[in-house]
Formats: structure tokens, C-alpha cells, sequence
């Protein structure tokens, strides 16, 4: 059967494929960009599971822009994170589905888009099915290279959209700097471009609060939140703010794309968020833990793979591992008969090839299971 | 800010916006495709949710294509309903998402698809946005009238899709007769497109089975279904089955478009649809249910609202009226004044303009919530 143009343009997603490899029992996976069991709320979700089932509006049709108690709560987090008053929240199907509807919203086939080099890879997906140009920029300690983003600019480069994971990068693992931030939201301005910023770990950071948002300096910000690092993914619980009109546009797409999102599990994430008590509590245990494995992931690696640079993690999920002289890609299989999987560089590369780098993510198992999976890595590189 | 062609090209849902107005309280509304809640099986979901937030797994990410035991489940089910081997079905956030993958992994913009007029409005929302060329065939008690598609084709048409909510349309009412179905399938085969069958109702059935799907005659029919007519919308449960190099591109697409569907409503819906007692005894009790307010209904049109015609339900949750000289979109702000909201035929109308009819539907109340209703349309109409 033929496929479409877009059908055609998406590659698929290296990563999910490597999860079916890295899932073997005896495999300690470093792959999977997973919260941890062990560290979502699933008695408190069950909890509100239950309290939501009492009710008939929990299991019927909602609203396609999100359960209202959801909003509310969501545009007042928002609010807070920006320091400037939120009006207005679409709920989605995970941020997954807030990206894609954004670059439906807005994108026609050849319009230029602005994306991190690597990058995080659904976002990649979204916009080669949205037919976009890709644009790559890449990035160092401090995040996006805005300075050329801006030389770019000054070429006569004309994005419609500029994505850019800001805080806890997926899968660099660094921090957009508040400096960097003033000046995209004021290239934004100037240039007439929406930014795209997908921030599904800020809440996740270790130590202290990350820099206020992009969405802080610019009304040409388009911001994704995501319920599935800090609750859980399976609530499927995403959300933007951004522009009235194109709020407006993401609703009316969200009709065709599956009318609304679940009602139930809305209606949890409603009861968690808005429960201070309890989410004050749940994230500093998330952060204390993740910073904790974190912690003994970076220690290994120093200990057990001497040369080997990595990311310094103050927040989020992943570090970014270069191993000089090695080639990841074929390392990956080996590193598999030893026991352990990770995700090679390239399959985040846009431009450059990142033949030596992988992403490792350290949040999904306990300090001695890292312990173990760096020690394993070690063994396969040698 | 400037928006996509899709997002220009996509007329909001009419229904949609009426669900406003008649959600007030003394309205009794006959407008939306709500399942009723009465007949909804509450507390066996909060059950299944419960017993599936006893594990991990229900609250981590899942595979795209969903998950293995609701597959499995689902493709049995099919198979027992198209009497031949359906070895794969695809997951999706409700049917409304496996019609929108299936729109994009085929389309492109100015291909020509094959819709009912009148048709359901989510698919033409859903093909607007892939920029279809819309070509409109009629129906009549029997269904899509084939013997015009054919002859259509026979000018020349060259669809790449033919949509059909193939049995107890919305909003018609009616059911492709046995004989129409072979016929459609045989043009599938012989013109090269690929039918998709839009089946959410086919399991409320008041009488009898349905007809063999459309599937069941030629490997050219994509068949969607979903589980928000009979467990619950908010678990946003669909699926699909068609040809392997579809399913492959809708998963791909899938990625893009949310990752996943919930992990914890899959395994809900999995728990219940494999519950062969539960779900027998529950299917009869909604279909029982369910035919009983479609007589309330007809009997109450009959009685109250002489001259006007009305479908003659077998199944689903619509009757389509035809209210001779009577301007329905005039009549639907008297008939709110009066208590009841219903929708104007133009909302669904592709090409002929429907202002004469109106679409009921009779599933969301009990009988003598009905026959108030139909009381308060006649008052309102006369």
C-alpha cells in the first residue's frame, strides 16, 4: 500500500527499537528514558483512582481543551514556574501529543524549524512528519548555542519554530543559562519566531529551583509540561501554554486527533497536583533519589571509565557520556553480552554524527544497579 | 500568529461547540454521542483499575502498538467478528485517533477520499486536516449508496480511501445492507482503494448480529473499533486492523503523535473485554437497555411529531429525522428555550444541505426522560 509524504519522512524511533533489546531480564538498561518505578506514586494514584471512579463524569467524553479542575491547577503551576500569570492551558495526551499539535498547528511542509543538535528524538519524529526543514544548532554546557542560532539568523535564516528542551536536556543533560534565555526569547521578538519549549524535567531539578522559563521573557513562547517524569507516564498527561490563537488551533486538532484525553486520568492528575501536601513531599523524594543515583552514576563513571567525559547532572534524567576512540554504535552490542544497554549518540544526531558519545539514564534503578551497569559498561569498552 | 493550512482547513465540530448549550441543566439534550452513564459499567472499571494499579507496569510507559494483552484480546474479538484470521491490531487513543493515523499515514494533501454525506464530522475534520478532496456519496435506508460510488469510479474517481461507518451510522441511523457490503469490497479490489470501516456501534446491536463487516470480503478494508460505546469514553481505548504495511505506518506515525495510549486504561479495558461472563452479560444489559429508549423514542415521535419521518433503529444510538418544511437550524435555539437540544442536520452535511433534518440520540436517557424530550421538541416545533 502506498503512504504518504509524511508517512514516509519519519524515521523511526532507534530508542523504542532498542528497548525490546534492552529489556531482557539480564540486561541492566541505561537506555530507556523511564522513571522509575520505584519512584512514582502508584499507591497515592491508586488512591485517586478510586476517588475519581466514584463519580460518572470520571469514565464519560470531556472537554477536548482538558478537565477544568486540571487546567486551573496547571495554569497556576505555570503561573508560579514563570512568574508571570498563566492564563490559559491545553491539556494533551502527553507532551508528546502537545509537540505534534503544535507543529500541525503551525507548520507547512518546507517551513523552516530550529532544532538541537543532538536532539531529543520525538521531536525529530514530529517535525519530519510535519515535512519542516530542519535547522540544526548545537549545544554545550550552558544549552542551546544561541549565539549561532543568532548568526544563522543574521544568514537570513527565517525558522518558523525553534524547539529547545531547556532544562535537564534530553539527552545532553545541560541547562539553557539564564543569559541564553534573555537573548532567544529576544531573538524570538526580533525575528518573529515562536519557541518551543519542551520542559518535561524542570521539576526534576536537585538542587534549588532551574532558571525561570523562556516563556518568562517572551510572549512568543509556546511551553510543554509533561505529568508522566514526575507522576507517572501512564496518566498520559501533557500540557501547553502559549499564544491565545494558537491554543485555539492545538484545541480544534485535538478534536481530530482523539477528541479529548482520558477524563480518569485527568481527574488523578488533577488530585495529585493539586495536592501540595502531597507533591511537596513526592518531588523532594524524586529529586533527593534521582540526584542520589545521579550521584553514584557519575562516580563510576570516573571510577570505572577513566577518559571518559560526562555531563555533570544537576537535574532531570540523563548524562551524556563521550568515550574518545570508541565507536558507541558498535560498542552497544557488546556492551549487551556484558549485561548493559545504553542509547548511542547517533541516534539523537541531526547533523553532526556524535559516533562517540551515548546517552545514559541513571534515574531508573536503585545506587548498587547503576553501580553494577557502569562497572559492566566499563568491562565492554575495554 | 500565522497558522498551518491543515489548521485552516479544519472546521470546528458544531457539536462540539452545542455540547455547551445543552449541557445546561434544564435542557435534556439530545445532541451529544454520549454513552449513558447509567448503563456504563462503573465499578467493574474502578475494580479493574484497581487490581492493574497493583503493578508496576501500569503506570510505566507501553509499547506503541499497545499493550500485548489487550492486543491479543482484540484481535480475537475481530477475528470472531469478521469470521477470518486477524493476527494484528493496533492500539490508539479511541478510535478518533486510529481514523486520524490512518488519514496521515496515507494521505496527501489533494488525494481524493470517498465520504458519506451526511457523515460523521469527526472524519471529516480528520480528512480536511490531511487536505483530502472530499467527494461525497449519499445514503439511504440500506446505506452508503454504492451503486453511486460505483458509478463515480466508473467516471473516473480515483479515491485513495472510502469511509463508512458501516453499520448503525452516525448520524443516519442506518446500516450498510449485506449485499452493498460485498459490492464495496469488490470495488476495493478492483479500483485499488481501501475502505475504512468505521465500526464503534457494531456491538450494539439491539437484535441479532450485525451484517459480516466489510472486512470479512476483501484484505483492502482498514476496520476501526473502539471501546468507548460499550465500556467507557474516558479510557480512550481504540483500535485497528488492515493490511501489515498500514498497521507498520500507523505505528511509526503513532511515535510522533502520543508515544503511547495509557498503559493503565489498556489494562482496564483488557481486564474487562477479556471477562467473557462480565462483558456477555453487560452487552446484552446495554443492548437491552439501549433498545428500549429507541422505541420510547420512535414511539414518542410518532405520537407527538405527525408528518415527520424518523430512521428506524436497529442498533447504535441515533435516529435521523426528516421534519418536512421545518428549518432546523431556525428550530434549535427554540427548541433550547423549550428544553431540549438536539442537532441540525447541516452540521454533518457535506454537499446536500440537510436543512430539514435533525439528529437524535436515544441512548443517554431513560424512557421518561425520552418522551419529555420528544414532548418538548414537538411544543417547540409546532
Amino acid at each position: 500500500m502506498p503512504l504518504s509524504t509524511a508517512a514516509r519522512s519519519v524515521r523511526g524511533s532507534a530508542i523504542r527499537d532498542l528497548l525490546a533489546l534492552t529489556s531482557r531480564p539480564e540486561v541492566i538498561s541505561l537506555a530507556g528514558g523511564l522513571p522509575a518505578a520505584d519512584l512514582m506514586p502508584r499507591e497515592r494514584i491508586a488512591a485517586a483512582a478510586a476517588a475519581a471512579l466514584a463519580h460518572p463524569a470520571s469514565i464519560q467524553y470531556g472537554e477536548t481543551a482538558g478537565l477544568p479542575a486540571l487546567r486551573v491547577v496547571l495554569a497556576a503551576h505555570e503561573t508560579a514556574r514563570c512568574r508571570r500569570e498563566i492564563t490559559d492551558v491545553v491539556v494533551t495526551t502527553g507532551s508528546q501529543q502537545a509537540l505534534d499539535l503544535v507543529a500541525r498547528a503551525v507548520l507547512d511542509p518546507g517551513d523552516a524549524v530550529v532544532v538541537e543538535d543532538p536532539a531529543y528524538v520525538g521531536a525529530l519524529q514530529v517535525f519530519q512528519a510535519a515535512g519542516a526543514a530542519l535547522h540544526p544548532v548545537p549545544l554545550d554546557g550552558d544549552g542551546l548555542r544561541v549565539d549561532v542560532l543568532e548568526d544563522h539568523l543574521r544568514d537570513g535564516l527565517r525558522p518558523r519554530l525553534v524547539h529547545t528542551v531547556s532544562t535537564f536536556h534530553n539527552p545532553r543533560g545541560v541547562t539553557l543559562s539564564p543569559q541564553r534565555r534573555v537573548r532567544l526569547a529576544g531573538l524570538a521578538e526580533r525575528y518573529g519566531f515562536t519557541v518551543v519549549e519542551d520542559d518535561p524535567y524542570g521539576l526534576l531539578a536537585f538542587d534549588g529551583a532551574p532558571p525561570l522559563p523562556v516563556a518568562a521573557h517572551s510572549d512568543r513562547v509556546v511551553r510543554l509540561g509533561s505529568a508522566s517524569k514526575v507522576l507517572a507516564p501512564a496518566l498520559r498527561v501533557g500540557w501547553l501554554s502559549g499564544p491565545p490563537g494558537l491554543l485555539a488551533a492545538v484545541e480544534l486538532l485535538k478534536q481530530c486527533t482523539d477528541l479529548c484525553t482520558s477524563s480518569l486520568t485527568q481527574a488523578i492528575a488533577a488530585d495529585l497536583l493539586a495536592d501540595t501536601a502531597f507533591l511537596d513531599a513526592h518531588l523532594s523524594g524524586v529529586r533527593a533519589a534521582t540526584a542520589s543515583r545521579a550521584h553514584a552514576f557519575t562516580t563510576a563513571v570516573a571510577r570505572h571509565l577513566p577518559g571518559v567525559t560526562c555531563s555533570a547532572p544537576t537535574g532531570g534524567m540523563f548524562c551524556w557520556l563521550e568515550l574518545p576512540g570508541v565507536d558507541t554504535t558498535a560498542l552497544l552490542p557488546r556492551a549487551l553480552e556484558h549485561g548493559v544497554g545504553f542509547v548511542p549518540g547517533g541516534a539523537f544526531a541531526v547533523e553532526a554524527p556524535q559516533p562517540h558519545a551515548i546517552r545514559c539514564c541513571y534515574a531508573s534503578h536503585p545506587e548498587p544497579v547503576i553501580h553494577e551497569a557502569v562497572r559492566r559498561l566499563a568491562r565492554a569498552a575495554t
